[in-house]
C-alpha cells in the first residue's frame, strides 16, 4: 500500500503464474510447457540474429511474422495481430474489444487471468457455470452481454468445444466480439481460424509457448476480421510500439515455417497424453477427456493438495488450484515419456502407503 | 472504425515511432539508435540462450537483471523493476502511479507517448510550457497537480536539467509521484538514480535501447522506493506475468555487467556529438545544447521539412516534428563518425543550391 499508488491499484489481485524454480533437476509438470525444445530452425534464426543489428529496434509491426501467419492460416495480413505472448494480447483484448457496458461472458473455471483483466481495465462480467461435467454448456451463454470469452480446449479441464458449437456462439452474439483463447488448440481441437471470414465478430488467439515449444520467446497472435485486428493495433500503439524483439521475431518466424517438426511434436504430446491417461486410469484415477497438453485428475480417496505435496517432495511439480469445485483436481502437464513414466512411479509409490 | 471496439479505441491517437525502413544502405539517423554494435558479451550470453531452454518459461520475475540492476545503482532488489522496454514501463506508470484526480504535468514539447498514454488510460494531463530558451522551467511546475513526468534529457530538445533542480522538483511536490525519464541520460547527466533512498516518491526509468545499443532487444528498467516497485508489479502481473524473454534477460544481465564497453560507447557518441554541433555552426545552424545521442537543430533560411525531404532523397533519414514551436527543427540522431561527415556532406550540398 502506498500514497503513490493510482486507486486502482489497491484494487489489483495479480495473476499468480506457475513456480518457475530456480533448482534444476525438477520434473516440471506444472506449467504446460512442452517436454521438447523448439525447432532447431528457430534455434538457428535467433543466433543468426544475434548481432550487431540488435542496436536497431525491431519492425514494430512485426510484418515478417505476420505474413508466415497469415500464410499458414490462409488470411491477410491485415487479418493478424501479434505480441509479446498470448497475455499481452489478451491484455489488449480486454481493454480495447471486451470493456462495454454489458457484461463479459466466460466460464467460473477458466484460465485465471480473465478476472485479473477485468480488474484492470474495469470491465463488467459474468462468470457462466460449467456444466456438471466440468464442459462449457453454450446455451448457458443465451443471454444479454458485451462479449464472450472462452478457452478451447479451457484450461485447467482441457475438455474441447466442437467447432460447429463454436460457430453457434460467434452466430448467437454476431454483434458483440467472441474471442476464442487456443492457447492449447492443437494438442487435439480443429481451429476456429477457419471461420474467420465468416465471423466478424471472431477473434481467435494462439501462443508460441506450448506446441511451438518457445515459452521463453514471449510470441503470441491473434487472427480475425481486419477491423477487429485494426483495433487490437490501435491499443498496442497506444501502449508499447515494439512489443516484439528482433530475436522473437526470428525465432517465431523460423518456426511457423517449420511444419515438419510442429506436427512430429503435437503428435508425441498427444501419444504420451494417451499413454499418461491409461496409467492414471490403473491406478483410480477420473481424468476429464483432455485435447490439451495436460490432464485434470482426481483421486477417490486421496486428497489433491496433499499428493502434489508429497509428488514436490518427490522433486515432481504439478499445479493445484485452490478454488471451489476443482480443488480435488490435479493440472498435469504432458512432459517427456521418462518424466511421466517417473510421475507414475511416484503415485504409485505414495498410493501405496 | 468498428462496432466491436471499446469505447476507448475510438478516442485514440496511436503514437507514430519514426520509421524503419526495410530497405537498407540508408544512413538512419531518425530514432537514437546508438551507431555501435552492443557489448559483445551480451551478443555471447544471448547465442549461449538459444537453446532447448526455450520451451520454458523465463522468470516471470527476472531476477537476475533486477540484481545486476541493484549492484550498478547500489539499490536492494525490491527498488527496481525490469520491463519490455521502458515504453511499456512508462505504459504501466500512467495507470498505475500517474492516474489520479488532479492533472498530471509534463511539458508541452515532450516525449509525444506521454499524451497518448494519457488517453489510454484516461489520466487527467496539463502541458507545461518550455520556457523560451526550449528549456524546462521548474518554476512553472509549482502548481497542484497529481503527478509530474519528465524526460532528462528531454526530448527531442537534448536540455538537461541539473540534478539539483530534479531535488528541488522531487521535493517540492514531495505528496506525489515525480517519474524522470531518464532514457538518454548516459550521455552527459547525472542520473537521478542516487536520490531514490531521499525521495520515495521519485520514479526513474531508463532503458537499454540507447545507451547500451540494445533497442532490438526490448529492455527498459524503473528505480525507485520499494512501495512505487511494488505498485508497478502489480499492474505488470495484471498485465503479462512474462514480459522479459530468455533472450533478453540474458543478453540484457551481460550488457550491464560490462562497464567498460558501455562507458566507451558513450564517450564515442558524445565525442563525435561534439564534432556534429560544430559542424553544424559552420553551416549556419543553430544547435539547441544537447546531452544526448541526438542533436535539435534549426537553419535560419532553410525549411526544416523540406532539408528533411531533400536528405531523405540522399538516403539520410532525421525526424522531423510537425508540431507547433518546433516545426522548424530537425532531431538527429548521432551516428557514427563516418554517418555524421556523410550527413554534413550532404547538407552542404543542399545549402550550396
Amino acid at each position: 500500500m502506498s500514497q503513490y499508488w493510482s486507486d486502482i491499484v489497491h484494487t489489483l489481485t495479480p495473476y499468480v503464474p506457475g513456480e518457475q524454480p530456480k533448482i534444476t533437476n525438477l520434473i516440471k509438470l506444472n506449467t504446460n510447457e512442452c517436454p521438447y525444445g523448439p525447432s532447431p530452425k528457430a534455434i538457428e534464426a535467433i543466433k543468426a540474429a544475434s548481432n550487431d543489428d540488435l542496436r536497431l529496434y525491431p519492425d514494430p509491426n512485426g510484418d515478417a511474422l505476420k505474413d508466415a501467419l497469415a500464410k499458414r492460416f490462409q488470411l491477410e495480413r491485415n487479418q493478424v495481430f501479434v505480441g509479446n505472448g498470448s497475455d499481452e494480447i489478451l491484455a489488449h483484448t480486454f481493454i480495447g474489444l471486451l470493456k462495454r457496458d454489458k457484461p463479459l461472458l466466460f466460464p467460473d473455471i477458466t484460465y485465471s487471468f480473465y478476472p485479473v483483466y477485468c480488474r484492470l481495465y474495469d470491465v463488467n462480467f459474468n462468470q457462466v457455470p460449467l456444466n456438471d461435467h466440468f464442459e462449457i454448456d453454450i446455451e448457458s451463454y443465451q443471454q444479454p452481454c458485451g462479449g464472450v470469452i472462452i478457452p478451447n480446449p479451457n484450461a485447467p479441464t482441457g475438455a474441447l468445444l466442437p467447432l460447429d458449437k463454436i460457430e453457434q456462439l460467434a452466430q448467437q452474439h454476431a454483434d458483440v466480439p467472441v474471442v476464442i483463447d487456443e492457447a492449447y488448440i492443437d494438442f487435439g481441437g480443429a481451429s476456429a481460424a477457419s471461420l474467420i471470414n465468416r465471423f466478424p465478430n471472431l477473434l481467435v488467439i494462439q501462443t508460441f509457448s506450448k506446441s511451438r515449444s518457445l515459452a521463453g520467446l514471449r510470441v503470441g497472435f491473434a487472427l480475425g476480421n481486419a477491423d477487429l485486428i485494426a483495433g487490437l493495433e490501435r491499443v498496442k500503439n497506444s501502449f508499447n510500439s515494439y512489443p516484439l524483439d528482433r530475436l522473437a521475431l526470428a525465432g517465431s518466424v523460423a518456426s511457423v515455417e517449420d511444419e515438419e517438426y510442429f506436427d512430429d511434436c503435437c503428435r508425441r504430446v498427444i501419444a504420451t497424453r494417451t499413454q499418461l491417461v491409461a496409467a492414471l486410469d490403473n491406478l483410480g484415477f477420473s481424468t476429464l477427456p483432455s485435447a490439451a497438453n495436460f490432464v485434470f485428475t482426481q483421486h477417490p480417496d486421496n486428497n489433491a493438495a496433499s499428493l502434489a505435496e508429497q509428488l514436490r517432495a518427490r522433486n515432481i511439480i504439478v499445479r493445484h488450484f485452490k478454488q471451489g469445485r476443482i480443488d480435488n483436481f490435479l493440472r498435469i502437464s504432458i512432459g517427456s515419456e521418462a518424466e511421466i513414466t517417473a510421475l507414475i512411479e511416484a503415485l504409485t509409490n505414495i498410493l501405496k502407503k
